[in-house]
């Protein structure tokens, strides 16, 4: 696994970064890769139960490097005729699955952002299930900048927290906005002067729950969004189903009862 | 029916109180009960017009009495096998009914809510249509606490009010809010220094508003949210065409331009 | 076509204009017809990048004029018994059609809201994709003073940008709020001082944008909100597949690169 995105496990908490400090940590398609393949690499890694996404160095990332892109599209024809296809089982294409692989991550992803966060950047964020931001973060759905559509992903996030007309407004215009008003706007979850500090903070509450109840409410937040009531109250019932009375849920109120950490069995 | 629910109408307003004081109003089974049975009382209610839902001596509720529910799971063989089936005709089961009847009443249900409002009792109000909080209110969505997903009804109303990124946060770490928060995050529509004045002041204002069209635009809202547009606009017409030219409406229409008071027919 | 909805077009902006300023703008028969001819019309008008949606003399409109329209209701049997179908190939019926065509139309529309916006008036202004108000301006879902469920189409944008229990409370009382609580509300996207100095801004700001990416994002943020991950990714590469590589999308990178104003070609 290349370098340009590294890990480090420690106290259930895998932190990812974004690792290219020289280029602000643009994504060039080795890191696209190497995002991917880390969140998948993830899905397996028992015991780690929060992920942190972040980037090197006070960036988050300054989004694509069209640069390196462009010239694999010029050299390599078999990348221009099967970019956008999906390989066996996925959903997601080689420029979606950065983004959407810490949906299907079983565990909370919090992204710390300071820093600039543009175009593939806040498209890599919002596959995160929690922003937290620097007030100062410098944020941009950029794609209108090089006259396109924003492809990578962040549609699955953005009407779950977004306003369309805003949701318009800063994509058609690529208007760059401040921490502070992404969290208004909807693009960010709330800003902390030190968003790593912060994000490992609540990875730290995180892990001391029920880490059965968390992925499957995670589940069922996604599946029940907007569903008609008959199907939201039957995906709560199923969600629960899996968690009530199952060791781990039986762990954390004993733990709550006698005031100690509780000890989870990560399965 | 039991009192650790009570109802008072009076001027077209029913007043629902969970009066279980001395337990700060929390949810046994029975009140569980006694909400549902009440809110089925009510949808046959004639001449009511709107309700208030709150909670005795200022607090809303402290949620599940866990205490009570754990005795009648060890004890009660049938209640653990099918707590959670669903009664012929029901879409909600024993636990999620005391949210949901809330928004099966064709008249507007608002929550009064002041003092502390955990877990169950925030699912409850959540079944509310407007939800008037104290700024100094103390909500929590709290399941993750005792190890549990939120399985009580409250997903039918939260994709249509907050953000999926601080949902999550908040129900995975079951960190309380202040109600002044809660109307940021989209828990509660907003605040009143004394929610229950307010909710009376509300109330009496709906009570003079065509009552038909009240109806219609709730089940209106609920089956037109995020539908493709030819459906959401077949759905406002069908709202309309049950309301347009009616008796209730020319009242309306009377009533304003003689500058008085309706007078509507309940039906 | 009738000067009661006005037409301006300059450097690649269409100015509409609901122009009966002696009636504060109302919406008669006449002005829904004028207003759905405009859209209809400016689907076809080749070289308008974004569109301008305003009232004049200082307001956006007063609403339906009840008069006039009750006036038709009593003298004309075949309106009374058609006015709610839909003509061949439309969703939208005669009087959702003045708040459904901006949404038809392939570029940006902006409304820009001054003084009163009642009734019909901010449901006009829902068919827009930005809404710009005056801080001060007096917006109202006034449809429940006459005893009315709103029906002119205006549910096809309120799920998408604000929150269900506001819109309720807003919608049964008729309350009336300023631009800057509309904004807090989700009715309108920002305030500005001089609404339409700003809509001509962002307008100005838009037409040096890839037209190809805004159309196709549009129809994409409206097709892919709330769906499921793997439609909402495919119609993420569906609306890409169409800009990406195409003279416009490349017209934007070269101007970008060579720091000029872009020539696009509207097709």
């Amino acid at each position: 696994m290349s370098d340009v995105v590294t890990l480090t496990i420690e106290n259930h908490v895998a932190e990812v970064c974004i690792n290219r400090p020289n280029k602000v940590n643009a994504l060039s398609l080795e890191v696209f890769d190497a995002l991917s393949a880390m969140g998948e690499r993830l899905k397996s890694e028992t015991g780690v139960r929060a992920v942190i996404l972040t980037g090197a160095e006070g960036n988050f990332s300054s989004g694509i490097d069209l640069m390196s892109l462009q010239s694999e599209i010029a050299s390599n024809k078999a990348f221009r005729e099967h970019a956008y296809d999906l390989a066996e089982g996925e959903v997601a294409n080689r420029f979606q699955k950065p983004c959407y692989v810490w949906k299907e991550l079983q565990v909370p992803v919090i992204a710390a952002i300071s820093g600039v966060c543009f175009g593939g950047g806040i498209q890599v964020a919002m596959g995160a299930d929690i922003r937290i931001v620097a007030p100062d973060a410098r944020i941009s759905i950029l794609e209108i900048k090089w006259g396109l559509t924003p492809d990578m992903g962040m549609m699955t996030a953005l009407s779950r927290v977004m306003r369309m007309d805003q949701l318009k407004e800063l994509s058609w215009t690529g208007r760059e906005v401040s921490g502070q008003e992404a969290v208004t706007l909807g693009l960010a979850t709330r800003v902390a002067d030190d968003p790593m500090a912060a994000a490992r903070e609540l990875a730290a509450t995180l892990v001391k729950k029920n880490p059965d109840a968390i992925r499957r409410s995670k589940q069922m937040f996604e599946a029940a969004w907007n569903t008609a009531p008959a199907e939201t109250l039957r995906l709560e019932v199923d969600a629960q189903a899996e968690v009530l009375g199952m060791p781990n849920q039986m762990e954390a109120v004993f733990a709550q009862l006698q005031k100690r950490d509780p000890n989870f069995n990560d399965g």
